[in-house]
Parts: C-alpha cells; sequence; structure tokens
C-alpha cells in the first residue's frame, strides 16, 4: 500500500512536471494543434500512428529558427568578410561591387543585383579549404552582433522553436534543417544553437574538391554554384538528401511553399498519414519585426493566401509566443 | 541474498551473451583490431574516447556490403529495364547499345565504353517520377536472381558485414553507405537490408525536379548526372552531405582509397584521434569471389598497396570470415 502511495505520488509530480513541454507558446488554437498532431502520430494503435523512423520534422532557418531582418546573417557575414580582407585587395577600392560595400552603401550593393551578392558571398565561402571555412564563420559567430536586437547573432534565435525541436525529437523525430542558407554556414552552429547535427542539414551548397595537400587530406570550397536549396529546391533538396517525405514542414516564406506542398499534400486518396504545415508570420515590430507580403527579405504572400485551403497552421508571433528569444 | 544470487546469475548470462558480437568473423588479428578500436573509442575516460555525436561510420557498398561481381548489380538492373522496355520503343532493336543489350552481347555493351552504360542506366533511372522509379526498382530487387550466387541479390549481402553494422550502431555509431552507386537504387533496399535509413545514404545522383501535376507534388528524376560519388568524389559526398569526418571508413577497391585517406590521415601533430581504414579483399573463389588488381569490376591495387604505411586492415575474406552469406 506504501509503495502504491509513493508510486502514485511519483507519478502525479512526473505529469506536472511533463505538463508544458512547449512553455513560450501561448494556450491557443496554434500551440493546441501542435500537441494535437504529435500525440496523433505518436499514439500506438492510434488512426494517425507512424513508426519513428519515418518522423521527419524540417524546419527552414532565416526568419524560422532565428531572425533574418534587416538582412539575412550570412549576408553580413560576408560583407564583414570582405571589409576583413580588404587590405590584401586594394584593388577592391575601385571594383564594384567591393567598392559599394566599402563605403557601406548597401543600397548601391542591392541594385547591382543577385551577381553582385553572388561576387560577395564567393569572397567569403570559396577558395579557401574547409577548414578554414569553418575558422572564419565560428569567429565571426562568436562576436557578431545584431545591430538593432543588440544581441549575437546566434542569440537571435527563437526561444519557442527550440522548444518545438526539443519536443519534437523526445517525441521520437528527427529534425532537420531545410533553408536556403549556405549549408556550411548553418553547420558551424546548428548543433550548438538548435541540436541538429551537420547530417541533419540541407542548404544551398557551392561545389568542393578533394586532394592531398602535403600528404594532408583537405577540401577546397570552389566558386561554383551546387545547388540552390531554395522554393521548387526544397522539396528537391529533401529528396536527395533526405530521401523521405517529411511528416512536418515549418517556414516563414514563399521560399517554403514548394516545401509545405511537397510535406502536405496528399498523394492520392488512400493517404491519410497525418502531416502538418507550419508558417511562422512575423506580426511583432514591438518583440522583433513585422512583415510579409512586401517585404524583399522573407517575402511572405503567395504561401499565406494558400495557407487556409492547405490546412497549415499560421502562427501569429505577436499573439502566440510568450517569449520571442532566450534570456 | 536471494537477490543478489539472482542479479549475479543475470549478470553472468549476459556477458556471456553479448560475448561475441561478431560470431561470423573469425578469431584473429582483423577481428581483434576492430574489437580494439570500437572499445578505444567507447571507453569514458580512456585516451581515445570519442562523443557520440562524432560516432560516424561510413560503407561502401558494392563489394563491400553486398557482392559486385561479375557485374554491378545496379547494371543488371539496368538492363532488364531495358528489356522489359523494348516494346515500347522499337527503334532500340536497331540503336545502340540498346541493340547489343537486347542480343545479350554485354561484351559489345562495354565495348562502346562509358556513354553507352550511361545511356542504359538513364533508361532506368531517369524521365520518371521518383515514386515510379522506387516502384520499379522495389520489384526488381524483390525477384531478381544473382545468376551465380543462385540467390536474389539482395540476400548477397554479407553477413559478417551486418554483425559489424549492428556491432557499431550498438556503440553509438550512426552508420552510412557512401557508394558510387545510385543514391536512389540504394534507398530502396537499404534500410531492410543493412537497417541503414534513407538519410544516412550518399551516393552517385542525377538531377532532380519538382513540381506540382494536377495539383499532386512530384519529383521527377533528369536525365543529367549530377554528382559521381566515387573516388576523390567520395571525400567530397562526406563533406557535402554528413559534413563530419567519420571515425571509420570500410571500402574494398581503388574507389574508396581517397574516403580511406581522408579519415584515417592525421591533420595535423595534435590529431590523434583514434581512427580505422578497413578494406575487404576478395580472397574466396570457393565460396564468393576472388579478385583484386586486374579486375575491372572493383579493382583493388593502390589501395592495398597503401593500406600498410596507412595502418588499415585488410580483411582477407577467405580466412577472416567464417560465413559470407546470410542463411
Amino acid at each position: 500500500m506504501r509503495i502504491l502511495l509513493i508510486a502514485a505520488l511519483f507519478s502525479c509530480s512526473t505529469t506536472a512536471l511533463a505538463a508544458d513541454p512547449l512553455p513560450s507558446w501561448n494556450d491557443g488554437d496554434t500551440k493546441a494543434a501542435i500537441l494535437d498532431f504529435v500525440e496523433a502520430v505518436t499514439t500506438e494503435g492510434g488512426p494517425g500512428f507512424v513508426p519513428i523512423a519515418e518522423r521527419i520534422a524540417t524546419f527552414d532557418n532565416d526568419g524560422c529558427l532565428w531572425a533574418e531582418q534587416p538582412a539575412y546573417f550570412q549576408l553580413a557575414f560576408s560583407i564583414d568578410r570582405v571589409k576583413a580582407l580588404a587590405d590584401d585587395h586594394p584593388e577592391w577600392k575601385t571594383t564594384e561591387p567591393f567598392k559599394s560595400v566599402l563605403a557601406d552603401d548597401l543600397k548601391a550593393v542591392a541594385g547591382q543585383g543577385m551577381k553582385a551578392v553572388a561576387q560577395i558571398a564567393m569572397v567569403a565561402h570559396a577558395d579557401m579549404t574547409a577548414d578554414e571555412f569553418e575558422a572564419s564563420a565560428r569567429d565571426w559567430l562568436n562576436t557578431a552582433v545584431h545591430p538593432k536586437l543588440g544581441r549575437r547573432y546566434v542569440d537571435c534565435v527563437y526561444q519557442p522553436q527550440l522548444e518545438l525541436l526539443s519536443y519534437l525529437r523526445a517525441n521520437g523525430f528527427k529534425t532537420f534543417i531545410v533553408s536556403g542558407g549556405g549549408i556550411d554556414f548553418l553547420r558551424v552552429f546548428a548543433e550548438e544553437a538548435y541540436g541538429i547535427p551537420p547530417e541533419q542539414v540541407v542548404g544551398t551548397s557551392i561545389k568542393a574538391t578533394y586532394e592531398l595537400r602535403d600528404g594532408v587530406p583537405v577540401i577546397i570550397k570552389q566558386p561554383e554554384l551546387d545547388f540552390v536549396d531554395d522554393k521548387a529546391g526544397k522539396p528537391v533538396g529533401i529528396y536527395q538528401h533526405i530521401g523521405r517525405r517529411p511528416l512536418l514542414a515549418c517556414g516563414n516564406s514563399d521560399g517554403d511553399l514548394q516545401m509545405l506542398q511537397y510535406t502536405t499534400i496528399p498523394r492520392n486518396e488512400e493517404d491519410d498519414t497525418p502531416r502538418l504545415g507550419i508558417l511562422l508570420h512575423h506580426t511583432d515590430a514591438d518583440r522583433e519585426f513585422a512583415y510579409d507580403r512586401e517585404s524583399s527579405v522573407g517575402r511572405l504572400d503567395v504561401a499565406l493566401d494558400e495557407a487556409s485551403s492547405r490546412g497549415w497552421i499560421v502562427i501569429d508571433m505577436a499573439q502566440d509566443w510568450a517569449t520571442i528569444f532566450p534570456e
């Protein structure tokens, strides 16, 4: 009898502790929909049950796991690299787009289009070994501070999403990043920031080669685009890299539209496995940023229109999140 | 007291059961080296200890996890597909390389070089949806029988390697395939045959695209090479796909040379983490096949010469393996 009592006490306290796996999410329809979905796919014997091996969740990164305004953080990294390397490249003072970068005239850079942005990115990402790249990105991530949010970029991650990732993993999900950002840049911080290991990061890549340099193996990052993991590239990246259709996909912009379609649209009439599409709507100008249909960074327009007909959850950041960033 | 006795009995029986994790491996230097390595990297507090997250093991597939003689099994699949589709392509009767395939003149096909082989492979792998490809490969793998070994191709896997994969996983390793074979072909059987999930398969790939077809998402496999995961491509594939240097790599041919270099060669004088390179030497003409330096399929020549100076283990199939195939 005493043992039973103690067992009952333990049982209560465990339930109390486990009661809210998403403490930074306000109670409401959004949080309830997520909890209901996870319960459905993990309830053995239930109609929606999915074996652990098939519990794949894919998350966009920029604007979904960490902030992306006023410009993608990886662009800030690239610009800082150009500045840091400028002494070794006197020709940049008179050559675009570097001239405008060094003059802090980002409007002029943007005016030169995608080719200019790619040139800047290549300076920061190519013509070096993988180890050299990793060291330079790690150094920047350890120190660089967001101009408006006043905290390191790596601390501009969303606390509610950290909780969602942990909650999914605790329920047998394998969590992946599927981002338009650079795969190698992401891998430098994804494990520490999100608990997502390098092998579960899918992103945009440049080509690479292998050689023995003075007898030591090196990977050399080449200044040539390999794969663009954005828009229709996201389902392709998932197919090539993961090889399994996700059970849950979360994004925040039109760049995630196809990933959410690929994840959630039934393939035929027998395809009734529960699948969840989630869009994060940036509605919080006070605590973060508010933007959607007109934004040049992270535009959310077509996907927002498609959300209701597809049954995707739309997170209203201002309303659904009690906290935005970790303490 | 009685409880202690029972505990002691249980403890003994557990030890006895766990005594030999590699029962199909004969006792000897090879087996001992593998067991010693795994003990070194998993002994907490020991000088060679490696955290679980970094325990990555990569295995070649053809001739390493399953047989590859007299021709790569995926080529047999491609040839069977050409034959199966021939009725819909009357022009093949007079067009090479299909004419030679339909005449069962594989020598004539080989004489037409790599371009002919690629043409045959594309018939079997491209211009269809991912689901259509998977269905055709699954159908073939379920039924096709190896001409000499007299068992289904999927049953031509090596029992000792199945045990090694399980043993590594039981010790916290994540096991990957890194193969020159097609990534999508491998994924159809790797999970069932080896316990390796799709997201842990790295291989040669062709390009793919995404579209909504009658409102349903499809991935379409394109007749264009994307990435060749062989020779110097293997370290690149590991870098792009896994993003971590393996702790153990196992191969059987010169196509694996660079993967073994990349895995085992120290990067600098401080780099003293134990790492293991393993080569499977096909020495068993009675039970499987015997081939190495002169073979056109799975040639093992340069890597065999390099093995002793690099400290790679060479499995002598005839001597080290008590069993070759599962019962």
